[in-house]
């Protein structure tokens, strides 16, 4: 085990880091040999570029080319850099069409160009294939590399294909069924051709696919496939001809990706790309600063309503005590309705057209907590200060927590509407535009009930 | 296609939620007769609690059964309460033990121990086995149906072996290596089973295999199963005996509500554990109000701080104008620290231990955040106000960022070292936290720079 129960992951981080920083290569080889392929991954993906670069050239050719494959496409890059061209065009050619076409995504153009001319013309046309599709679509993420059988072959004819194309296909698990045409007709699962009569055709044993065409975004598309529980999702043209397959674990790894990108938006970043402890800090903070300068200009406009209600604040300092309190909890309110809305767009429960529906549940659910905190607020501020600033707090909660809920709610379907990531409309965006319009109504409401 | 481009999913939705509404069953019927076991899996789970045992009740026995295997656990119970004994008792044999339980979790004590009763002895086992492991340890979730082969059999003896235990076995590509006394000694694919000569012992094709104890988190070794890109991770019981498997379907699912819980954590509040639409509004009400309430107590602690310096404030009205942008930022800040950190945790790039690093780089991100947005607002700040003002802008902006980052940065390995879950220490408790925080540096700048 790795994650967390080996004894022995925080020991050899220790001694990798160590013969790092006093240059110690055979310390670096004996910390290394004791790990499979996983535990180096991890142990890699700690480290900087420079000791990663120093650590992965300490590995066996067969483990470095395994350890390569699973790293991400922007610490491949990284690596590529600091290795010799051989070694260079040996990893290249040994990668599957899909991961090589994410290196080549991360790379100079020029040696991406060059390294791709050193390919056999089979694996270069099979990287053209997936290079053909734009990016953030499933075509790319896609192995051009399978084996298909046909409605007219038999159960023993197919598992003879298997045995046949073992070596190259991504994967044998699951067989898309072909025409003569190569269109898509079926799939028939290996478990389901060995439990087969021997002389069972395959059109007796196929069933419907489900695939998606290469042109889907790839998101989708792996949702798809996990929410589908299935193995291998066959990738089809226009004409539903079959062009590739995405396997369940590029479909993991893409969610993964995918999650880490929501969860970065949702708290107001751009997503690193790279394991946290080997990202440079000013690509952290290049990774922020963008989004804390926009909510920051943003935030501007809670200044210009705190400046119209300048002479109120003057007349009654007791008001500004509040002005944390409630706009935080403004911000928390839309906040949760924000995340769990944004949630659900990802995992296909909502839908832009349910923005109705979705604002319905939203208004009832935001009266309801207003109405709890307001009552609380109400009693609490009217002990300790007075019955009116009671009054003024009760209902600006009322108030703050409706509105907050329903925009919180609404913004990601808006996002997604406008076809921008539903996340970049994102908690902190909400926060801020909820902070000014809960500034307002605290104003409001304090100028009715106060009468000033 | 159903995630989006499908055009019949809309339509589709329309004509349920219509024929659900007029109590018409014949058109239900109808209107999900097109659909696959996926995309009526999604119908389900818009419609209500009551719509969804109507719907459910007119699909044939067969893909009833397929459809219950897919639907969250807790859709199940409520899908259970309305359903014929006898028609309970089915599913129930149908499912797979790791399913039963997931089930048994969520029905009231009675109804699970009679639907238990009425197994077959051989399936009581079963589900015996896993409901013998705590809930949150991944005994639980594990499949104890698999196939075994024997270092001294050969790949024919494997494949005959495969082929006679199909219809039982939760996975057969990849296929765990046992000794006489049922320990774990490796594991074989079915690929390379398949590409073998058959009379190639299995001791030399098998390798070493990647096991976790059944007492394992059940979401670390989720995560281990994805990560390692394996189909099927082996469980075993303290002295190393195979007792389960864990297939990449279940980690897949496991992770994703691993997810949804992070992520309604990261928005403070509690996951929803449906789906957002078929959740009625005073669940989210209670997912939501504890985390609402709390922060709203810990928020008071903010008109605690403005109390203090109420004097100030009364002689300075400029300075609140900038209270809700600064701590705004602040939140922001933290947030965004928080989120990095938090995923990083997740995804296991970053442990406690690594706090010390963790802490030199945030507060080095920090500084650099405030330098940038200090400098700023003490330009814009100088200009429109004054210049003793802008200053104070412009170094509160940065004690705040450095602060802040730093704060959010530690705030989930803390959560994480005291094992809670770190995203318990939400992104709105990081927010309340530096909001007083925030407050405090402001005022002592304030008095320092201003003289007052």
């Amino acid at each position: 085990m790795s994650k967390s129960p080996t004894p022995t992951f925080d020991a050899t981080a220790d001694l990798l880091s160590e013969a790092l920083a006093r240059n110690r290569l055979p310390d670096v080889v004996q910390a290394l040999s004791a790990l499979n392929v996983t535990q180096t991954v991890e142990q890699l993906e700690r480290l900087t570029t420079i000791g990663r670069a120093l650590a992965y050239r300490t590995l066996s050719k067969g483990r470095a080319i395994e350890v390569f494959e699973r790293l991400d496409a922007r610490l491949q890059a990284d690596l590529v850099v600091g290795l010799q061209d051989a070694e260079v065009a040996d990893i290249f050619a040994a990668l599957s069409p899909d991961d090589r076409v994410g290196l080549m995504d991360e790379l100079p153009a020029l040696l991406a160009n060059r390294l791709i001319l050193g390919l056999t013309e089979k694996e270069r046309a099979l990287t053209s294939t997936v290079l053909g599709y734009p990016q953030g679509a499933v075509g790319r993420y896609m192995s051009p590399e399978f084996i298909t059988t046909h409605p007219q072959l038999t159960a023993s004819q197919t598992l003879a294909r298997v045995r046949a194309g073992i070596d190259d296909a991504e994967s044998i698990y699951t067989i898309p069924v072909t025409d003569d045409g190569r269109h898509l007709r079926g799939v028939v699962s290996l478990r389901e051709v060995l439990r087969a009569e021997e002389s069972e055709l395959v059109a007796n044993l196929a069933h419907e696919p489900l695939a998606v065409p290469a042109t889907q975004n790839v998101e989708d598309a792996a949702r798809y496939c996990a929410d589908a529980k299935i193995l291998v999702l066959p990738i089809v043209d226009a004409e539903n001809r079959l062009v590739g397959i995405l396997t369940v674990d590029d479909a993991l790894r893409i969610l993964e990706d995918a999650e880490s990108e929501d969860a970065a938006r949702a708290g107001g970043s751009e997503p690193l790309r790279r394991p946290y402890l080997s990202t440079p800090v000013r690509s952290i903070v290049r990774a922020r600063v963008v989004w804390l300068l926009v909510l920051a200009v943003g935030a501007t406009l809670t200044v210009q309503v705190m400046g119209v209600f300048e002479a109120t604040l003057a007349e009654q300092v007791v008001l500004s005590l509040f002005i944390p309190l409630l706009i935080g909890t403004g911000g928390n309110t839309g906040n949760q309705a924000a995340t769990t809305i944004t949630r659900a767009l990802a995992l296909g429960d909502v839908r832009p057209r349910d923005a109705v529906k979705v604002f319905a549940r939203e208004v009832q659910v935001g009266i309801l907590l207003g109405l709890l905190l307001g009552t609380l607020g109400f009693v609490v501020a009217s002990v300790i200060f007075t019955l009116p600033l009671g009054l003024v707090i009760g209902l600006t909660l009322l108030g703050v927590c409706t509105m907050a809920a329903s925009v919180g709610g609404l913004m990601p379907l808006l996002g997604k509407a406008l076809k921008v990531d539903p996340a970049v409309f994102s908690n902190p965006f909400i926060s801020t535009f909820v902070d000014a319009t809960g500034l307002i109504i605290y104003f409001l409401v304090a100028a009715a009930v106060l009468g000033i």
